[in-house]
């Protein structure tokens, strides 16, 4: 079965919503959408309707035009509607744990019982809010990082009763339409990409509270050093080829100037007070306040010219 | 005086003196190049001759031609000749305390006194080489991450006694070859790139360890998430984006949730014994011990049409 006869529900269409009908309508999927918000679908569309455009002109859309796309959005006024012969539905509702609770019994009563159900929360365990739940063997979590069209990585979270299949059906659903998942085995506070965020993040602030360093030295070192090879290859890759034989190589050598490290590592400093108001006015010498909008739609346009040159990289690599 | 005017002196021409020689005489520094090995300066030389042209074709050389920047080496055959009316010499001997410090001794005996003494080293602190040398105001560590020629950050790191004047024109002289000086205040175990590495790796470890996700699967959510946005942001300009009133309101937001996950981050897991047997195994599975090498040259290709990239973009922001 082509993409083309399959369905996707996306339920909540605010921003992470309606980046996720652009993912699945390039990769062929219709793409029924629902919001119990009046106008929020249709709000939506035309949203949508904006961004196509310039995903094609960087030959984001996987050779569809513009309006290939938008003829597989189908503009939904109710649940059940959406829902009607979906294989899998995305909840993009608010992130609060009673909201998604409730969300979740609905999505189980409304759906086939082969339907997939998952959540695009970032931060509440998949267990917070399917316990109750009837069919909690189908649910999950999927969490994007958005916009998920130009950021592939997607975190597959099981809740510790969701049935494998599922979990590996979502999978392939992701990769389907172009996304990488992170097939995570069980869950966990953070899951994974904001556990790394967060590791990051403490030393970030640690160096600075110490006045080792100041933040934009800080981004520096991520953007002008470590950011650069971690863009094309992860953190284990990277040690891989950063000792003659590999990565058991680099953790004999290395391990005991990192141990050691860590043993400084361990307490977080506090990030409020004293230490967010230097922060906040060593990014304010960057960017002013009141320029924090212009430079957020810099950081999609950057992201998709990003996209665009790594496709070209891949493509020549595949050549070769 | 224009850079034609300045020279610069490499001491130890192997893979990061080499490598700095590039940075240097593409800056338009006149190098002269020092090696205590026979044969080490021309064949230096050599490799440097094979690679520019490369560079030239990613428009990686200011606008010089390989021949251009080739004249601009000095093959020496002693370090008094390499050192002979340069501002600045780069070290890149062995990571060995016991070779730094004579090294240093023997650099600041030849150096005219206004001569500033950098060494390259990744983990050896600069007070720990410094110490006992008369000149050793002018001591101090420029950290590369390697090419510097396609990975702009640097970190100058003084030592407790480094002339802060010393620690300025360092800064100034990277810029000036189009490096990103990391200027940090003071030095600390890591420096500032190597601590991130490993907070971050540590918790990369630590997921791996405790069966949350493969190491595939941690790469992808560098790769194919995170790290996307840190080839051109760093850690703070991403969450000062990332709450609508900026990185102080982040802080606010977030800060709890980080903090309680940091809880669970305290202690560093083994890397050695089982853990570094199941990740190499996992890393054997997606690049063979064999296609090491080769794949080390994808690496550079890839840093090399990823800064072209970023030269566009860059050139393409300040048109706009």
């Amino acid at each position: 079965m082509s993409n083309a006869d399959r369905k996707i529900a996306v339920a909540g269409c605010g921003l992470i919503g309606r980046a996720w009908a652009i993912t699945f309508a390039r990769g062929g999927y219709q793409v029924g959408l629902y919001d119990k918000a009046d106008g929020a679908v249709s709000g939506a569309c035309l949203y949508i309707e904006q961004v196509l455009p310039e995903l094609q002109a960087n030959n984001l859309l996987n050779g569809a035009s513009p309006g290939d796309v938008m003829d597989r959005l189908i503009e939904c006024d109710s649940l059940e509607h959406a829902l009607d012969g979906a294989e899998y539905v995305q909840e993009s509702t608010l992130e609060d744990v009673e909201v998604k609770k409730a969300v979740f019994t609905q999505l189980d009563e409304v759906a086939t019982p082969e339907t997939i159900i998952a959540s695009s929360t970032s931060a509440i365990l998949p267990s917070a809010f399917s316990e109750h739940v009837p069919g909690r063997h189908r649910c999950l979590v999927a969490h994007p990082i958005n916009p998920p069209y130009l950021v592939p990585a997607v975190e597959v979270v099981p809740a510790p009763w969701t049935d494998d299949d599922v979990r590996q059906r979502t999978g392939e659903l992701m990769r389907s339409v172009g996304q990488q998942p992170i097939m995570m085995e069980r869950e966990i506070d953070g899951f994974v990409m904001n556990r790394m965020q967060g590791a990051l993040l403490q030393e970030a602030f640690r160096l600075v509270a110490g006045g080792y360093a100041s933040t934009e030295d800080i981004d520096i070192g991520i953007r002008e050093g470590l950011g650069q090879r971690w863009s094309f290859m992860g953190p284990f890759e990277t040690i891989d080829l950063n000792a003659p034989a590999g990565v058991a190589d680099y953790i004999a050598r290395f391990e005991g100037m990192y141990s050691t490290m860590a043993q400084t590592q361990r307490d977080p400093v506090p990030w409020t007070g004293d230490l967010s108001g230097k922060v906040e006015s060593e990014r304010r010498e960057f960017l002013a306040a009141d320029k924090l909008g212009e430079r957020s739609k810099w950081r999609d346009k950057r992201l998709m010219a990003l996209r665009a040159h790594q496709n070209s990289q891949t493509k020549t690599d595949s050549e070769q």
